[in-house]
Parts: structure tokens; C-alpha cells; sequence
């Protein structure tokens, strides 16, 4: 099932061979990318990893890490504190670094959303160096229609044409939000978002699935990946449901819908370690080993 | 019907074969510019890419590739992460990489306009050596009468003097807007704008065409071209209508208004890749190949 | 009682030496950090210092240095130019660098927090190595929750990496306020900046502790030492109140509470230098030399 | 008439022949300037160059150059982008770069006044060495009393500096203006003005001429010329009136109220090649010969 | 009456002979310093240099470095353009660059106070090297309580480090003020300022005399003078009062309210040379050579 790279232009000849490999690494030569999102203790602060329904485990940081370890992951997504901090017991896993965030205290009425940058593609490159850990790309998160739109485009433009200089592999998230946006999951805007990452040169953009009355998702999302062109579209994971129903989701969105693959965090690491790996393991079965979605579910519940 | 070229002074003698051999490639040594403007899907999202009476080709942002290298074309105008996802494929295709974008999700009357940098020049400049592309120049938009104007007044003069002084051509596009601005197609306006560009030391300028009550368009444009004195005016292509009207004006823009040249976009790769190319070959014609407007409908019409 | 001691990859080889030295430095090899807080002359003003209640050898900024020298403690938190000021008769003090700081004249309903940087990291390892002193660490306040807070999230991340880069351990302060912030001592909200701290990947983190009706604060800070992971939670020292009282809380904080230490300031400098001595030393038996409740308050009442 | 010059101390000594040199260039060894402003394409947009009144050759750039070409000047001051376009032909005009613009498009009553730097100093001074043009000098506006004086403040403090290190002549522009100031021409006001430029440590600075009820504005000048102390104080040609009330006015700003000389545009480019060559040499032969009334009026109208 | 010098160890030591030999110079050895303060055609426009009561002379800034030059100071305060205009003729006067500076034409009311970073401490090193001027040192003022009190807290502090890196004094203006300002005289609010100083590490502070109902001003000194520790606090010099009640209070500002020395302007300067190098004999007797009232005023009415 291996599929041939592209390597986009920006990066130069002498961090090809990087590149490639970073691409294969988190794609598992699949071609598709199952992403691992733990960014959430700053996006969501402790919301998403204590409470009811939520595993206890999960309040442990190293929870994220012992499933990356465990599980069959594309990539563990996260800020790179975290990773220096238990990377250097969890060395096998492939990590992306999620170079911005902001947490969810301001709300959108009351200051249009902006994501700060917390480390340069600079850093992460020092990082990756100096850690030895197996750093393969960098993501970024663009409120598209947020009157700070302009800064965050341009720091994510920035960031993809400095991470591809150094070989790295990049992620956008981009989700249409502020006074402009009227309808976030509007199909139009989805698509409208997944051409942006294409033109800011991004090699997997992550959008949330579009939604429309009488429409299913999946068909509305074949606008956004054709859109797209090149760039890679993952879908999100989105809050916690019934296991075989977002097995379901994830298969059509790659099939149906044309995703390359998902970015999933609290689906996973709100369960116990054990569950929390088959859940992985199942979604990774589709994304990257084209499993059906019976093959996936039995993974998943094989306990 | 080759022309002599002016290299301003501020490209420094090293560079000044460079600069000759970018203005040559994309006038085609005509002294005009024929620019294919596909920098619509972040500006527009995917209004101009899909839905009704666009060609179902135009989704894929490769279309727009493929029409940069089958047609006749002075210079592809795009952002540089879309030119490195395509270009080593399409390596012919003579590039300007537009380095400021926005969408329109958030309207003047929400926020006034301003379009942040996506690229620098030094890294346009990076991305030329390290790809091989023939990237001949660069395009910034401003937003004139914007609360925002010194910003992108700013950005603009040090983009084309580090443009200049690394042997790329330059193109502004130039739109009044804002709350200040009353009616962005006021012929004086238009004809500001334009000196505007002269003084910043824009190579060319896109401006829109001027309107007033009871006056020709075209006639009006006079007072633009002349303004910009030795800055070259380009002029819209606007949206879509009938191909012979649009040949019509563009022949008049030049011939009686005094223009170097079009950008066009929408009027292009909203059609099929066929009629897109016949449609660049028609507006080649009249713009670099001095052709009338009869034989360019003949080339837009053959079918 | 020496414990083990780890090192975030963001450290470089050439620096794990160093962070290692300086982690046992202000840890006195106990993993727990006894802070003493000496930057109320910027956030306080003069009110910490003078007035009802406080001795009056506490206007004198010298005080603090007589106690950091003559008592036990982890480290002694100010900022730069008091330090550059009075570190020369005080060599062998251990320091953390407090590198922002606020006044609180500008109250949180007329401007939303942000709290600016005095000195770049880069700074504190030039003073570090041309004055000789045991600069040991840097420290940094987020007001999480403000419209400012991507600033802050931005430059205490890049602090952190830089501090690491070059082996000084970090200290975050994290207070979640501003408009958004409706209960700043909220449990899950203190988790959530415990969280945000190991997400930034500091070494220690201080955070208010919680409160809710009918609930212990100690049991209450469990959720936030472990949402923190391997992020040290130290634990404010607050407003003066009774010694054993207060002591008693410490003890808690760290034996139920889940924390690896406090950050005392007024409890101490507004004392005499003799008492405010006997209280560091109390607070240190606690922290570092696991003092029982009972040891402790004798060490401070000793007369 | 040749007058000592006085060279300023953040002049270094490897540039005190430049800035020498310089300086005797654009006051032709008078220690006057006689200044042709040409910067208004942006300041004005094409009000000044197009319309009632104007004669027609105006609204081509090059007319510009054309005058500063025959005519006697000081110098002539405009944007780097217009001069690097139209210096190879006018390689003997003495220039001086105006490095901050904007346009009237927003009114002070929108938003307070501020003007973009367009070129750094280090860009002037790498133009000045590629292109070989006599780059004598830079300008720079000031809007005081807006809420962004404190941006063009910094930004000119430093633009002298740096200019000076590097031997240019320097010209602020300093106009009170925003909604803190209630008389733009307050003699009291202009002195203030002027009274910056010097502390600001520029050679020249251009004021508008203060006016009072009841006084005469040359007369009341004198305090402004005064407050200049070494900075020479330069006055504006302003709106186009009678030739000859005009000359009696800068023979009188000069003689009586202490002005070093003049900074004329519209008096001059509004009129045709000839008699704008004449209107110039009329200025010239008052700043920089001694005439007469007169005598100048006898340049003028010499047809 | 020599004192020992404390040398901060932001200082390097291959700077600590400049350093010393500058505080020498501007203290002349006495530990304290008298402050010609001669920033105020930026501060206070051209109010404070022509009008009723203020003698003629000081219309021309010459009259400052006349008296400078004459009469015995500690160190004369300006902006550095001012400087580079005017110290080739006065090259034995010891400077201090004052490195930022509004004007008063946008009130508190209307707009926060800032005050913008004129020129870098690097610029001054620069300056100071290529002048050959006895630079001694740079001062910085801060608008405590204002809204934009972080920029300029954070600006204060890096220019007192970079200073002392290269071996520069520094006084710090430290003026409470803003809307969150009620009492810009209040005691306690005036020890804050000096303790504030301290905290960034100043040498000298200059702030406002503290008032307050039935509380004599001096006295009330007391508590910043203690405040503000190792950091010497200058007082405030104010508008123009009778020259004996003004000697009078500068004696008992030293003796009874703990500061060493003032910073005094327009008492000085709006006299005539005369009367003002007397002004400054004598203040600087009591400052520097601790001479008695009695004896000041004798100084200052020997006529």
C-alpha cells in the first residue's frame, strides 16, 4: 500500500531525504496520516482530561505518552514542553509539534480568537536536534475569519515555508471563527479553508466536518478535499461518541469524503490506557492498513 | 515589436541581468503584461472555485496549473506555497509569487482592510534558488484609505526595493478601501492610486477601472496612466462576462486607455481547461501580440 | 533523601551539567524547591513594605538579601537590578530571575493583565556568567484568562526553551484573571494552569490554592498537582496570617496536596530579619528537610 | 556668500567629508535651502497634479524631474520608488529621499495622523552606493501632538541618527495636528515644532508659517527660528498664490523672520516646464543669491 | 568628601573603570548628583523657553550648554540630537542622554502616557565613541500607572542593563501617572515609584516631592528615600519658586529626606546666564559640597 511522496519545492535538495523520511515515518508510507491531538491541556485547559466520563487516568500527563507509546499512531501531536519533558522515557514515539495555542477562557464575543506562537520553527529544529527525539513535523492552528486572521496567516505561512526548509513535515488546523463567521461548519467556508491551506503550502490541513440540513457530512466534505488539491485533508475527531459510530464516520470520511486520515485526541486519551490503544489501533487499521470498518470495530472491542 | 526595458536604479548592477531577463520573460519582450491572477483562494475562499456557472474542473487548484502551462501567459500570479506543492511539475510556467493575502471573510465595515505578509522577499528570493522555478517577480496587494494604508504602505515600499534589489519584478495591486473611502472607482482616486504605485517604484500597478456617471471607462482610465508616468497599469478583469465584451475592453484599456496589460483571473479558470486556455490565448493576443479584437474572438471562439 | 533528578530534553548536552547543578542547588537535592518571593517592590508597590503590621526594616530592599543570607532557603526570587545591586555582598545566596513583572495600579476592570518582560533570558545568562553569582533559574507570571494571555503563553514559552537551551531551571507563576475569569481560585481552573505549565514544559509551577464551598483546599489541589504530571506544583504563601497556621497549610499542601514545595514572601519579609529568619527555616525543615508540623513550628518559635 | 558648516557630532569622522559634501550640495555653500517637494503623488494623491488650475504636463512624473533638471535647486525631495525609476536620466538633479508618506485619504477626525517609514536609512544608503545618484539627504514627517507622535518620534530620532552616521543631510517635517491640538499654526506651537527638530538633532526642519490675529506671521516666526537655535528652520511654499506675493513672502520668512530658506511644490510643479524652471530659479536666486524682491520677481516673469 | 563607589555586577568588569569614572565624573566624588535637566523643548514644548518671566536667552537652546559650561553641574541631561548639535563647542561638560521624550500636547485624559524610546543605548555607545564627549550616562522616564506602563517598564530595564553593560549611568524619571492614577503625590505611591527603581536596577530615580494634607514634604521623603535602597533618589526641582525657599528646600530634601541630589531645569535655565550659573553654583554646593543654606544662598545673590 506504500504511495509516492511529493515533496513540495520549498524544501531544498539537501533536506529531501528528511523530508521523505519524516513523511514516511508519520504516514507509515500509507500516504495517510492518523494524528494523535494532545494538545488540549492548553486548548481546553483540564476539562478534557478530568471529570465524569473521563478515565482517571487521564489527568497524568504521561497518559498522552503511554498511549503514543503503546498504540499504532500516525503521530502524537503536542507543545514541545510536554515532549521535553517525558520524551526522553518515550523515545519511539513520532511527535509533531504543535507550535501555537491558546486556551478557551476568552470567549469569541467577548475577543475575536487569536493562537500565539510559543515556539519558533527555529526552536523546534534546535529541539529536534539536540533531543534526538523522532520530530517529523510542526502544526498550526488559523481562526480563519477572526479579525487576527492576518497574523496567524502569516505566522502560519511563515512557519510551513521555515518548517519545509528544514525537512519537517507541517499540519494546519484551521477552523473558520469570530463575529464574521456565521456558520462554522458551513460546507462552502470548510472547502473556502482547506484552499487556504493549500496555498500556504501546508502538507495536511485538519478541518472540522462540514454540516448542512439534509446533507451528509461526508458528501459535503468531497468540496474541501477536492479544494484542497495536494494538501492533505485529515478530519477532526470531535467530542467523544459511541466507538463503532465514529469508526463509521472515520471510514467514510476517507473513502466517502476523500480525507487522508483523522486527528483524534480526546476520542482516545479519555479512556483507559488499554481501550484508549485499541481505540487507536482501530482508527490507525483504517487510516493507514485500509481496514473495513468490521475489522476496525473488532479491534477496537477485542478486550 | 520588442521594446526597450527601463531597470530602475534601485536594482543594483549585479542583478540587473536578472531583472532584464524576468521583465523579458514575463512581457514576452512586448513591454506588456498579459498576468494570470490565481491568488483568488484565500482572497475569495471557494466562491470563485465552485458552484454554479463555474466550470467543476476549477476545484482542483491543479486546473489553474495546467491553464498557466498550456496557455500563452505572461506570469502565473499565486502564492508560493501552492507554486511549491505544483511547480516541479509545471516547471515552465513563468511564476509571481503574490506575498500578502487575505479572505473576505470579516467585511470593511466589521474591520478596516489589511492584508498581512505571507512571504518575505528574502525567502521568494530563497525559494527561486533552492526550486529552479522561474519566479520572475512578486505581488502586493494595499488597501488605499484603509485605517491600515501605512501598514501595507509600508510593507510594499520595502518589498519591492528588496525585490528590485534581488532582480525580481514588481506588481502592486492597488484597491481603495475603507471607511474613508467613498467610492473606491472615483476616477481621481484611481489615478492617485496609480501615482502612488510611481512613488513606491512599482514595476506595474493593477488598478480597477475607474467609473463615473456619463464618462467612458475607458477614457477615464487616461488619467491613471498618466499619473503612473513610468509605472506600468494593468487592469482588472473583474468578474465574469461575455468573452467578446472582455476582449473588447481589454484591447480599449490598452489602446485608448493607456494600459501595459491585464490581470485576469476568474474570467479564466472558471471555464474549462480548454475554453481557459483559448480565453489566456485570446487576452495574450491583444495584450503581448498587439492582435485586434476580431482576431482575438477568432482565438477565443475557435472551438 | 536525595532525589533523582530529571532533566527536559529541551536541555542540551553541553548544559545538562549545569540545569542538573542548579536544580540540586535550589532543591538542596530534595526535588522540593523552597521559594522565597522578593518581587512585590514592582507588583505590590510599597504596601508589602511598609506600614501597619510590617517591621519596619522591610522598607529597606536590603532586608531581603539579609534573610535570603542568613536563612535556609531553596532560592530567592527578584528581579535583575536588585539583584545587580546588592548580589556583590551577598555571593552566596542561590537566585532565581524574576524576568516580568507588573504594578497593580491599573486594575484588571480597566485594562485586561499582561505583565511585560524586564529581561530577556539572554540577558540573565550574560549577567549569570559576568557577575558570578548562583543564578540558578528564571521565573515568569501568566495571567491566564486575559486578553493579553497570548503574549504571555508566547514569551513564557520561548523563556522556558531559552532558560533550558541554557541550563537554568524555570519557575511559572500562573493566575488565571481578567474579564473572562469569573472565579480565579476555581479547582479545575488551577488544574487547568498547572496543565498549561507542563504543557509549556517549566520545571515548577505556582499557582494559587483552590477553593469551593464545603471542600478542603488541600484535597482540592490533588486534581492540579496531578494534572501537572512531572511540572512541580509549588503553592502560594498568600497574606500573612499565624504562623502555625500557616505552616500547617505548607505541611498539608505538600504531604496531601500533592505539591513539591511554596512560594513565600510576605509571611517573611514583613517580618524582623530574626523572625523572618526562624520562619524561612520552618518553612525549608518542611519543604526540603520533611519536617513534621510539630519540628517545624518550634524552628520558627524558638525565641 | 560661502558660509562655514557646521557638522554635527553623531556625524563620525570617516563621514564628516560626506556629510560636508552633502550639505554643500543642497545649499550651494549658502548654508540656505531652497527644497522642490515633490512628494505629494502620495500625500495628495493626484489632487495636486491633475485638474482646475493645473497645467496639464503635471500629471506625468516626470515633470518633476524635468524642472528639477533644468532649474536651479536645492534639492529635490521625493520617494526612493520615484527616484530609482527616473534618476538614470536625471543623474545630475541633488536628491533627498523622503522616507515616511502617507495619504489625506483618512481624516484626522477618523483616526489621529501617522506616516509609515516607506525606506530605512540602510536602504537610502545602499541606493545611494548601486545607483551612484547624489542622494544628498532624507526627509521625514512628524504629526505631533497625535496619538502616534510618539511612533514618528522614535522613528525620526532614529532616522537622523542613522543618517547621520552615514554623512546624509536630514529635513523633518513637522506638522501639529490630531485632536489635541486646536491651532495648527499657533506661533507659540510652531516654536514648540521647531523646538523638537532640534533636540531631535535634525539639520533642517520645514514649519508651517504660525499665524496669530492681529500679527504679522514673519515677525511672529522669529520665535520659532529662535527655539531652532542650529536646526535651520525652512518654511513651507504652501497653497499657490500670487508669484510675486509669494517671493515677498520667502524674502520676508528669510530676512525678517530667520528662515534658512524654503520648501516649495505646488507653487512650482502646477505650472509649465518653463515657467516652473523660472518660479524655481526666482526661489533659488532669494534663498541661495541674496536677491532682491525684485530681482527674483524679474526671474519669474522674465517670459 | 569623597565616597566609595558601589559598581552593580550588571556592570562587566572590563566596564567597571568606565562606570566608575563616569559616576565620578557626574557625582565629582560626593556620592550625589546635581541634575541640569535640559529635556524640555520636547517635554514641554517652547512654554518653558519663552514667554512672561522667562529671560530671553533661553529661546536659543545655546543658552543651556552656556550655562553648562559655566557653572558648576553635575551632569546636564538632553536629548542627543541636541547634544551632537552643540558639544563640539562644549566638550567639557559631562552629558547624560535622556533616550526618551513626549510632548505634553495630548493629555492624560485623552490618551495613557507613553514616552517612546528616542535612541537605543547602542546608539548612545556609538555616539559617545564617535563624539569623544564625556557621555556619562542615559536617562529614561516611565509613567508608572499609565496603561502602557509595561512597554516602558520593559524599555526602562533593558536600557539600565545595556547601560550598565557598557559601563553608563542611569536615572530613571519615575512620574505616577493615568487615569489609575488618583494622587500622583501620594506618599506611599512615591516610595513605590522608588522602590520600582530599585527593582530595575537604576542608579539614580528622580521623582515628584510627595504631598500630603498636614504632612510635611521632606519628612514624607523619608519613606521612598528608604525605599528606593542602594538606588539614590533625586527630587524634583518643579516650577519656578523664589530662589531661597527653592535652596532651602533642596537642603532639607538631602539632609532631612534621605535623597542625593536633584534634578533641577527651569529654575535654572529660564534666568539669564548670570543669574543662572549662580542658580547652579549654588545647588550645586549644597548637593555636591554640602554647603549650608545660608552659604547656597549667598552663592546665588552675590550679584
Amino acid at each position: 500500500m506504500s504511495k509516492s511522496i511529493y515533496v513540495p519545492l520549498d524544501v531544498p535538495k539537501d533536506q529531501q531525504k528528511t523530508y521523505t523520511s519524516n513523511f514516511k515515518t508519520i504516514t507509515h508510507e500509507s500516504g495517510r496520516l492518523m494524528l494523535f491531538a494532545g494538545d488540549q491541556k492548553i486548548e481546553h485547559l483540564n476539562a478534557d482530561f478530568f471529570g465524569d466520563g473521563i478515565h482517571k487516568d487521564d489527568n497524568d500527563p504521561e497518559h498522552l505518552f503511554r498511549i503514543a507509546a503503546k498504540a499504532k499512531i500516525g503521530c502524537f501531536a503536542t507543545q514541545l514542553g510536554l515532549i521535553a519533558r517525558y520524551g526522553a522515557d518515550y523515545p519511539d514515539v513520532p511527535y509533531l509539534v504543535k507550535i501555537n495555542s491558546k486556551t478557551n477562557l476568552v470567549g469569541t464575543s467577548q475577543q475575536e480568537p487569536s493562537s500565539g506562537l510559543l515556539n519558533t520553527v527555529e526552536q523546534v529544529v534546535r529541539f529536534r536536534k539536540s533531543s534526538g527525539l523522532k520530530i517529523g513535523g510542526i502544526g498550526y492552528t488559523i481562526y480563519l475569519g477572526s479579525e487576527a486572521e492576518s497574523e496567524m496567516l502569516s505566522a502560519a505561512a511563515n512557519a510551513i515555508f521555515e518548517a519545509h526548509q528544514n525537512g519537517l513535515v507541517t499540519v494546519l488546523w484551521i477552523y473558520p471563527r469570530g463575529k464574521a463567521v456565521k456558520d462554522e461548519k458551513d460546507p462552502h467556508l470548510i472547502a473556502g479553508a482547506a484552499g487556504v491551506a493549500a496555498c500556504l503550502g501546508s502538507d495536511f490541513v485538519k478541518v472540522n466536518p462540514p454540516k448542512k440540513e439534509g446533507a451528509s457530512s461526508v458528501e459535503l466534505m468531497k468540496e474541501a478535499t477536492l479544494a484542497a488539491g495536494r494538501t492533505k485533508v485529515v478530519c477532526a475527531g470531535g467530542s467523544s461518541v459511541d466507538g463503532e459510530i465514529f469508526l463509521k464516520q472515520l471510514w467514510e470520511q476517507i473513502h466517502i469524503g476523500g480525507c487522508a486520515g483523522n486527528a483524534t485526541g480526546r476520542n482516545i486519551h479519555q479512556k483507559s490506557l488499554d481501550e484508549a490503544v485499541r481505540m487507536c489501533n482501530a482508527i490507525y487499521a483504517i487510516t493507514v492498513q485500509d481496514a473495513s470498518i468490521e475489522e476496525a470495530v473488532k479491534i477496537y472491542e477485542k478486550k
